[in-house]
């Protein structure tokens, strides 16, 4: 059995559990609530970042972030399935992720202004710097929505994940000015039930 | 002739520049000097992001962040160099890649505390909790430097420019109580020209 340090609410974390189920491989993960403001000392040796995921394979070895995470679990699942073999398809799906994961960093550092810091604290530019990130991001996937796969590879995973985040922590706002993507989105959704079981109230 | 949207004080970017030296692609990358915080269009075009590194091919495909850049480099010069192709090498290399990383972001955010917010606006407790995420990282990394292979792969080219970065933005104060990475990143230098040559004055 595999471990993975989880919290619903993380898009990242997200991201690994449906990479595992349409490898197969939800089944053999066990998974560990995990809240990294508390800074446990197991977690702490695991991943001295105190992020999640991380992921503990059967001989204690861990792999984080999500993105080793996934190209781990395809490594195990055969290769090639979520992370194309073939170097255009496999860079682009890196890049759809990078740019996928970067607008969910951003909303992160958004969520993290409330979170971490008394309103008094807060600095509108900084913010503005972030909605910056996710506004541009947005708008370049509208303009071209990637196509999904029979097997979605790890950008398109990660792309549903930040809309998903998005939706969670800022009641869908993006979704008026994005109708591609919310389309592409339904897509994904009818075609990927872990993406459906792996959603949060919010 | 690729081109590198480049700045000399971002830890990432020198990844890219080491990479590409250590697999003599060095000489086909120009390097266009970029502000981030400028946002030019065809910059924001480029990457939604507005971060760098940004790599453009010749054919004008896009390439980001440094993982992508770095895994993209390693393709062009053949594979299985600076990116192992061995699976247990591979993800070691790859999870020293993501703790370095990992490192690098946390004390950018140290650093963005101070850049992007007056003092009155700071807070000390996220501060602490980024300086948390540098010091577990590098004592972790100092009960076991890694091995620097004959061409040091992505993990090993990583931590050199997060101790590097530590360096410059903060006086070296890694130092003192790691003396196994420093006698590890001395190594490096000597091994590695273009650490040396990419090298910033604080």
């Amino acid at each position: 059995m595999m471990v993975l340090r989880f919290a619903p609410a993380s898009p990242f974390v997200r991201k690994v559990r449906i990479a595992a189920a349409l490898l197969g491989l939800d089944k053999d993960i066990e998974l560990r609530p995990t809240d990294p403001a508390k800074g446990e000392a197991d977690f702490w040796r695991e991943n001295p970042l105190g992020k999640i995921p991380v992921l503990i394979d059967e001989h204690g070895t861990q792999y984080f972030d999500s993105r080793v995470i996934l190209e781990y679990l395809d490594h195990r699942a055969g290769g090639g399935k979520i992370l194309p073999r073939d170097p255009a398809a496999r860079f682009a799906a890196l890049r759809l992720q990078a740019l996928a994961d970067g607008v969910g960093d951003a909303c992160l550092l958004q969520v993290y202004e409330g979170r971490y810091r008394p309103p008094e604290k807060h600095v509108q530019a900084w913010v503005d710097m972030q909605a910056g990130k996710v506004a541009r991001g947005l708008a370049a996937l509208e303009a071209a929505p990637p196509k999904i796969t029979t097997t979605p590879d790890v950008g398109q995973i990660a792309l549903a994940c930040a809309l998903g985040y998005r939706d969670l922590r800022f009641n869908g706002d993006w979704r008026a000015k994005h109708p591609k993507l919310v389309a592409w989105l339904d897509k994904f959704s009818a075609q990927v039930p872990s993406f459906v079981e792996t959603k949060m109230a919010a």
